[in-house]
């Protein structure tokens, strides 16, 4: 059932694209691997850890699938400068709609550009970091654009398919409203409390801090560049988060045990 | 090296009193463990599952060592029901300074009484959530009063350390500050995000959420009792770290990156 790709091409063979090509290559979904990455000590190590089974400096012209493993602020360029090319592109970026109006602000949607981020990841960044398991069970969000076209949209799905993710397909806009709260709320969070925190505080933590405060270890500048190209969906999201935090403290603070528990239950509930 | 006490009496044989009774065995600290548990069903599952050799109604004049493993509000009544008791006492509540002010309030602080807070727990609770390895490696802060007596506070010391607990000791009011930031806040955070979290979006996460959340599954009516009783603490620590949330948000707001970038990577180094 599976598609099998003759060639995919991995534009950035960071820690998201060399776990891909380690899954690709592993799950049979592709022959041959050609990586695109501009930092030479990178692309060396993927080359000689057998990551990709070439580099070179631009996409060939037989690739039937792009991957765009870049940062979100580069991924418009390339989307543009592959607009013609026969193969279907995607990018991993985490916020899609800046991505899908930079792409707007010069081109009309292109129909090969199909944008999907793969829930998952790691505090860890480069080719060495890569995992073979990434993808496997992780929910991949596609986003098609009012221009995507269905072969484009199909061939993705059938990529990650095979590497063993699920797929889920919303808006652009959606994608950021839901992540919004799901995803930039939490590492939020975690950063800004982290702040409070001392190195005399450590020894006395448990299993609960130490899981509340992972994503805290996540990349500062990658994290930065996130808030800024979901700012208003993630200020929506903490100022809604916000008033039911102070309406807990209240209760707290009130004593109100019948509301209290309701509200923390009602939390509890969910999450198990 | 480590101690070993004939018989050492378990007030409430719950998720930590069982686990309490499966390590005191394991490592051979303890040579008879007698359960007092007003819950019938409780104590005839730890008699049958081999965590107690007895269930008795009070505790026995010749028990050297009390572990009082009662909700925090029950602790101050058996306190001072033992005071004249040879054995030394602990309990294990997650917050120290109301029980020993409970206690305060009605007698003299007894020498016998060292209370005891080991920073560990799961999600579930009764007996049969027990776990033999809930303490191993596990931190366990030793809060003594002005009255605890030298004896008292080494025998309690020398039975934790021979589960293979770490100890830290503070003064009630240390513990129950530090806390408030390390444990109580992250709770308090974390079921204030879910209450904004919806089915829906549950397929859209992945990893991180997972492990934010995880402490958000805990016993409710426990936590409003934490909350309650270490209320000015929490709320404290609340503030501050509202401030620090308020600054980064503004920060986000303003496109700040040079400020932003640096709280969220003093966050994350000394998550790292």
């Amino acid at each position: 059932m599976s598609k099998n790709f003759h060639k995919i091409a991995i534009v950035g063979v960071g820690l998201i694209g060399g776990s891909l090509a380690l899954a690709l290559r592993k799950q049979g979904v592709a022959d041959s691997i050609v990586g695109i990455e501009s930092n030479p000590a990178s692309a060396q190590w993927a080359l000689e850890n057998g990551l990709v089974d070439q580099i070179a400096d631009r996409v060939p012209e037989d690739a039937q699938l792009v991957a765009l493993c870049v940062p979100s602020d580069l991924v418009s360029n390339w989307v543009i400068e592959l607009a013609d090319h026969s193969a279907a592109i995607f990018d991993v970026g985490s916020v899609k709609g800046p991505i899908v109006s930079a792409v707007e602000s010069q081109i009309n949607l292109p129909q090969n550009f199909v944008p999907c981020h793969p829930i998952s990841g790691s505090e860890k960044s480069g080719p060495e970091a890569a995992q073979v398991d990434l993808f496997e069970d992780c929910m991949v969000v596609l986003t098609p654009t009012q221009n995507t076209s269905t072969d484009a949209l199909n061939l993705v799905a059938q990529c990650w398919q095979g590497l063993g993710a699920k797929i889920s397909k919303l808006s652009p806009q959606e994608h950021d409203s839901v992540l919004a709260l799901t995803s930039h709320l939490p590492h939020l969070l975690a950063f800004a409390f982290m702040q409070q925190v001392e190195s005399k505080h450590l020894p006395l933590t448990g299993g609960g801090f130490r899981d509340f405060t992972r994503i805290a270890g996540a990349n500062p500048e990658l994290w930065w560049r996130i808030f800024q190209l979901n700012k208003d969906e993630v200020l929506t999201a903490l100022d809604a988060f916000s008033a039911d935090l102070q309406s807990l403290a209240q209760n707290i603070r009130d004593a109100d045990s019948e509301s209290g528990i309701a509200q923390i239950s009602a939390a509890a509930r969910k999450r198990q």
